[in-house]
């Protein structure tokens, strides 16, 4: 049911210079799926990352948190099945000793190790199992591994999600390859449930670090499916240094502004997939919001209207009752917000039509546009407040019955 | 489907004193059902008020705050099957003529009438079947048309909400009656949908006034369906004075408390009641929020869970996977919340059970009690947050595939 989206095609996943994945069955929840990864990482490789802000955060983000704040990271390893949140002290003693294990497999210190976890919260890891397919796994190392790994991390997700772009800097050519996964549990607040983005570029450190939060900010942290933000999103940014180009050290560089809209470029796209494959979602929805006296206040209008259920049903049906639009508008909490201004249209890639302006309807708007506007697979709203010059976009997905089914029968 | 909830018996309506109500069939939207009431007010009758914080609050809201200023309201006239909302200076013109009409008709001025309006948003008034709807309704004005009016209001309601209690006041016997309408758009802001609660006690106004804010603040802002705060919710309480009892002027005696409670108490019938009638639901959800460092953070954390799509999924599936609700205490907004502290039980009316301490999973917790104590149409989670002592509890209902389904298809 993912809208507009379709399993990648494993030649279009470019290897980075530098990465290895592997995959293993290790049984956490369900059998005879890939459900461990490991990500290896050449020595050099420098690593940023930005994680959930949920004061119950799963014991992995709280070692990442330990682990990334020194340098020489080496290793990223990935369950799925559970997601080791919830889990008190046992949970944190179970991370670090998954993080302790593979160090001791790869050679390396356990503090070179970001552990990462996705599934169902407040249950505790099955260590024996994940620690007996660890060596599966460093065993399949290989620069190839991107598809069986996109897919190896997927939970509710119905189709894996990857890309790659490249790009040449100073000469030499630069590959970005990333993936995510995610589909329920979607509000992300600094990054997604899991989002990995590798390059071969050099890069320096801090520089990295700050196009990582950027490039959050404009791909994860602009989505949502259910408003929920979860207790293990995390988004990690590696490079390499495998390219060969000079070292990128200057932020208002040409190098440093290619370099970040295709890292951002990557994310945009890995997060829009997650959305486009959101928990029964048929529609994918763009919610722009223009004219705002602030970004943040054109954030608060945006996801007001995209986590309203009631506009949610509304685009499930196809049925312009737009009302809700305003509705949502009106209690986003701008509370000098004049809504005699403010202008909204519907639209999608094709056409868009006014739709309220002067606090009422447009005179202009007709219904069967509104409708057939709607029908489409990728509709947008556009609302300009009239107030600024700033602006955003979210994007979500409608609400089904199948969110529904999906999550009343999640665990069974 | 409503939880636990059923059409009121007639004869538990009683009539109010200095109050009758009114029906008639308009066809606003649709033919052959009641969907305009007017109630008419003894003079000297206090009328206080508390209306939607929604920016894009409906034209009739907007004129009952200006007519509410004064004193001398004399009727109120209800439509429902639309909101008048997002109708912009023509919905304003289009409710100053409601009011000037049936003031016309009742021989008294337009602005001692309060106007109400609920259905589709961002549709004008059919102004000619309102007007001539109105001298219909004053036709069938009498003082037992509580049941009929608590009909003729409702939108997607599948029952009625309408209650009396009586109390006894300086020797003199007070009625209080009350009646309510609202099923989806439900997460009021200082009111809810409409609520009317009448009573004949003689009562000061700016004391009525306060009251009127206490029972809003304990019953319909104490509630929540879907999040989405409606244009229209208004909550009026109304004193007629014709008890006969001596004028209720100070806020500490007894009779000021025990009409408090007395008006509190209908108010959180008729709120609890729009609950089990919210749109889809199956499970009628208490969240109690303790152990708080304000009243406030315990709103918040209450409203996170009881907001949670993947909760409220949970429990119509009657699945207790209760790491949702510690993600949503974990977003809930509290920066400095410590996790390890809290705890959290999963109950019903008949038993309690011990879920999350420490962090993580109680270890006396045992999957087939939660699963038995969901499966309860009236669950109970309470959070002990173990950082004061404020407290609060929210009430709403499940996620089910029948919000989407009358969400989808409320206009066809």
């Amino acid at each position: 049911m993912a809208v507009n989206l379709k399993t990648p095609n494993p030649a279009d996943l470019l290897p980075v210079p530098g990465i290895r994945l592997g995959v293993a069955q290790a049984g956490i929840r369900k059998a005879n799926r890939n459900d461990l990864t490991v990500i290896e990482l050449v020595p050099g490789s420098r690593v940023s990352g930005t994680f959930t802000q949920n004061r119950f955060c799963a014991a992995p983000v709280t070692v990442c948190r330990e682990h990334i704040q020194r340098e020489g990271i080496r290793a990223l390893v990935i369950n799925t099945g559970s997601a080791n949140a919830g889990t008190g002290e046992q949970g944190l003693k179970d991370a670090r000793a998954t993080c302790a294990a593979l160090a001791g497999i790869l050679g390396i210190d356990a503090h070179q190790v970001l552990p990462f976890s996705t599934g169902v919260i407040l249950e505790p890891l099955p260590m024996d199992r994940l620690l007996a397919g660890l060596p599966c796994a460093v065993a399949d190392l290989r620069a190839d591994g991107w598809f069986d790994a996109a897919h190896a991390i997927m939970t509710t997700d119905t189709l894996a999600k990857a890309v790659s772009e490249q790009l040449t800097l100073g000469g030499k050519t630069v590959t970005i390859t990333g993936m995510a996964k995610g589909a329920g549990m979607i509000r992300p607040n600094m990054a997604t449930m899991l989002g990995f983005i590798a390059s071969d570029a050099a890069i320096k450190q801090s520089l990295l670090e700050t196009l990582t939060r950027e490039a959050a900010d404009a791909s994860f942290n602009s989505i949502t499916v259910d408003g929920d933000t979860s207790t293990n999103d995390s988004f990690i940014a590696i490079a390499t240094g495998q390219a060969g180009n000079a070292e990128i050290t200057n932020a208002a560089s040409d190098e440093a502004r290619a370099f970040a809209r295709a890292l951002a470029s990557v994310a945009i796209r890995l997060a829009q997939a997650i959305v486009r494959d959101g928990e029964g979602a048929t529609k994918f929805m763009s919610v722009k919001v223009e004219g705002g006296a602030s970004r943040e206040e054109c954030r608060r209008v945006a996801y007001a209207v995209a986590h309203s259920p009631l506009v949610k049903t509304a685009f499930f049906a196809s049925d312009p009752n737009l009302g809700r639009i305003l509705a949502a508008i009106g209690y986003a909490g701008i509370d000098d917000l004049d809504v005699a201004r403010l202008r909204v249209w519907l639209g999608n890639p094709d056409e868009e039509t006014l739709v309220a302006e002067r606090g009422g309807r447009a005179v202009s708007y007709a219904e069967e546009t509104g409708a057939r506007i709607m029908r489409h697979a990728e509709p947008i709203v556009r609302i300009h407040l009239n107030r600024g010059q700033a602006e955003t976009t979210v994007w979500t997905c409608d609400l089904s019955y199948d969110y529904v089914k999906i999550n009343a029968d999640y665990r069974s």
